[in-house]
């Protein structure tokens, strides 16, 4: 098998396997109880959120857990607007969100609130000039991706801090870096934002935790209600045992040593893809290297995918998120149709090599002769 | 370890952790990948959803994965009230409500619906004419829980459908069943309730799982939005490897087999606490036999639990859900302040046996003896 699909999930490291099967065997109490039990798997997850907090660089008291990116991108977002809805009523975010962020935007926007998309070039860029003119001083809420998980734009969401300061605005800084987390540094004050979702299975921890960086004393307020978890953020018992192997995986965090890996890795893919004729790239150059989108004209994505399915290579067409649907973002960096339906999604993690890449390319193009000819 | 806290979690079935490990190590896939990974984990996820299904005695489709019961019931009254809320303001809901559900009313409350507590007489019920007569035909929702989770009291939710019917009402009916699943029937269908929230941890399942039953045919709005997963109902990718432990230990449920057997344990405890001077059972006599709430008036409940904590034995003050809050059920089917304070909750599973109620009430008569001379 060769996994080129990390961007929708990646594998699980045996450590986080193995420290999860423990909890869930000897440690399996509820970390809300005041016994012997809920203090040993309170204990757990203490430090299980300094995992975390140290593989982003913030302190654990500012570490949220959640059950998902997914959930942490709609407790930032509608924290956010219940808190501040009486400053405005405008949210600026960028036209290639993820759907756990562009979705919660539709459902505000429904409900009045002036939502602001800004535009992207054919690299998935939004201007700075768009950026400022966008926010105004009753703008809330600032939403904008670090990394985007279909061609792999790197976002200088370092600017929104500053934009956000010179039109004097109350706007809360939300930025979703799911696909950044692991592989960049994301230290959240270097960015100056205040909220940030990241997410376990990305990483090679389990499905089912991923957490939210909310800047010591901003109180947003909570969306999933219930019993105070989560210093009353974020409701429902922790996943203690999830929660575990998602610490366990992000202390296995070296983007430092694996960056110049990731980059070779990718420029020896890129070589190999550019020789292939009338084959695209559609991530820019200077995207995150763990992803690489292209597009094969005159083959339909779902040909490419299965093919390689079949030779037991794992690569998708657009997101996992976005299972069946034509692709937003390649819809709005302007791809022609041509190059939307036929666009693939290699995505890399360290556990990659230039032979897997070499028996992929093989593969693809084998499938190129079979569909054009 | 004498573990009497089963309500607040349970011990994870050994079978279900197995599972869970497997899942993890050899089948990381995202279900909503369309390659073979996707494929196989999509198919274990389906698996699940039919043993999970089969517990409760429903179709699979009619089963939604959440991350908790939390979620699940959070999406059930937001989800309700967003499909419903051109066809009236008024919710009915009994006074005794888990915080998952009683939270989601205080917002609601706030946000201007008419939100109406039933009241409840000294054994958690409430009565039949106070739900007929609050129950009018602007009422959109309708949310009450199956069992208590602090004093064990089963409410007659067949009652609702009935009067639901009887004023021409809309309102969808929700039924909080994480503490009757596993431990009595609950089929939705016999029942008559729309909305159905059960957990995994409650049943010797993991935690971060839990479940929806939605109704066939009935259509609520989305509250965490995203991807699409769970057929668009509750987004984020899906825990596959605790949704698969979750499927596992509902195989395991046998209430039919289990239930004398607890009528036998409780009945035994009941004796035993009987016997010992001023110390009250606050649980009704036709409660849940899983669960005896008594207070011992003079001895405070946190002396009670750390006692027992340092002895080996887990027993809670009020509810894991609301660490050191006074229990708003206890308040509200009027213990006096002294009864409250000293109030603990005993929660068995059937791995309990007679020989641990024994050292129990031999601690309990020494905690008594050290406090009250």
């Amino acid at each position: 098998m060769i996994y080129f699909d990390n961007s929708a999930t990646t594998p699980v490291s045996k450590n986080a396997a193995d420290a999860m099967h423990d909890m869930l065997i000897k440690n399996f109490g509820n970390p809300s109880s005041t016994h012997f039990l809920g203090v040993v798997a309170s204990k757990a997850l203490d430090e299980a959120r300094q995992n975390v907090a140290s593989a982003i660089g913030c302190d654990k008291e500012e570490i949220y857990f959640s059950s998902s990116g997914t959930v942490a991108n709609n407790t930032a977002i509608f924290g956010s607007v219940l808190l501040n809805r009486r400053k405005g009523k405008r949210i600026v975010t960028s036209s290639l969100e993820h759907p756990s962020v562009s979705e919660c935007m539709k459902r505000l926007s429904d409900e009045g609130f002036d939502v602001v998309y800004l535009p992207v070039d054919k690299n998935g860029k939004y201007s700075l000039e768009d950026l400022q003119s966008a926010i105004t001083k009753d703008t809330i809420l600032v939403s904008i991706m670090l990394v985007n998980n279909e061609i792999g734009t790197i976002n200088d969401v370092k600017n929104i801090k500053k934009a956000v300061k010179a039109s004097n605005s109350p706007a809360i800084i939300h930025c979703d870096a799911v696909q950044a987390f692991g592989k960049i540094n994301i230290k959240p004050s270097a960015l100056g934002v205040d909220l940030m979702t990241i997410s376990s299975h990305k990483v090679h921890g389990p499905k089912g935790a991923g957490a939210l960086y909310v800047r010591r004393s901003l109180n947003i307020k909570p969306y999933i209600l219930g019993g105070g978890q989560e210093k009353g953020l974020i409701a429902g018992t922790e996943a203690t045992p999830t929660i575990v192997g998602f610490g366990e995986a992000c202390k296995e965090i070296n983007y430092k040593e694996q960056y110049d890996y990731m980059l070779n890795l990718r420029d020896y893919a890129v070589s190999k893809i550019s020789q292939i004729d009338n084959v695209f790239i559609n991530s820019p150059e200077d995207a995150l290297p763990y992803i690489i989108n292209i597009s094969i004209p005159k083959v339909p994505s779902e040909i490419t995918v299965n093919f390689m399915s079949e030779n037991g290579i794992c690569v998708s067409a657009g997101s996992a998120c976005k299972k069946g649907h034509r692709s937003d973002v390649l819809t709005k960096i302007g791809l022609s149709p041509e190059r939307l339906d036929s666009s693939i999604r290699i995505s890399f993690s360290a556990n990659n090599t230039t032979d897997e890449v070499d028996i992929f390319i093989d593969k693809l193009n084998q499938v190129i002769r079979k569909v054009r000819t």
